[in-house]
């Protein structure tokens, strides 16, 4: 195999930390009901600053998950979509989203038990 | 839906964010195999400081995706493996690890294409 994540020179490392981060998972996420503007992106995505948003749009767009198209309207009309790149990307990461959706509840109860455990450990012996 | 991860208050965000993680990812995907002590995870890894694997490693523990098991020996041994929840996560960060894998090449040709094309824009006009 070429590439390799396991490899910290590797590339697909950088790739792997960028696909994976939140704001990656809600734009892509976001776009596979279909093409959005900005403003609806920004709605969807929830919290996210614009600044952060036009960064990451662009990011997308550069690795070629992203197709940026304007119209010329009056105002311009700026559309993102996935390509057939980004709509693989999204089978991915839509899974990834709803898995923590899914498992929240145990996620939840596994840090309870978790911090009683180490607050027991942390107390004197009786 | 109770957990909704476009909601920006709700936690599975920040659960989103971690288990997208580069090193969360390396880390789950480097256990498939079976257990692992602290050493071959780290050479598993690779590239990851000591004391990053240790905070992912009690973050993943917290989050009940590993366990953390003692052995009495001399020297201890401490051997780190996957619960049934963190197996779950595994089917699907195994997934995006992979999936940068065999993506690689297309990315790298969109992004020497986004580049050119930018150059081009930048360049005045004849």
């Amino acid at each position: 195999m070429k590439w390799n994540t396991f490899d910290p020179a590797c590339p697909t490392r950088q790739l792997l930390d960028r696909v994976g981060d939140k704001w990656t998972v809600l734009v892509i996420s976001g776009l596979i009901e279909g093409p959005a503007r900005f403003g609806e992106l920004r709605r969807t995505v929830g919290g996210v600053a614009p600044k952060v948003l036009t960064a990451v749009l662009r990011s997308l767009e550069r690795d070629g998950f992203l197709l940026r198209r304007v119209y010329p309207e009056s105002p311009l009309r700026v559309e993102y979509s996935l390509t057939p790149l980004g709509r693989s990307l999204a089978d991915v990461v839509e899974e990834l989203r709803r898995w923590t959706e899914r498992k929240m509840d145990r996620v939840v109860e596994s840090r309870s038990r978790f911090d009683a455990d180490s607050k027991r450990r942390a107390a004197p012996l009786q």
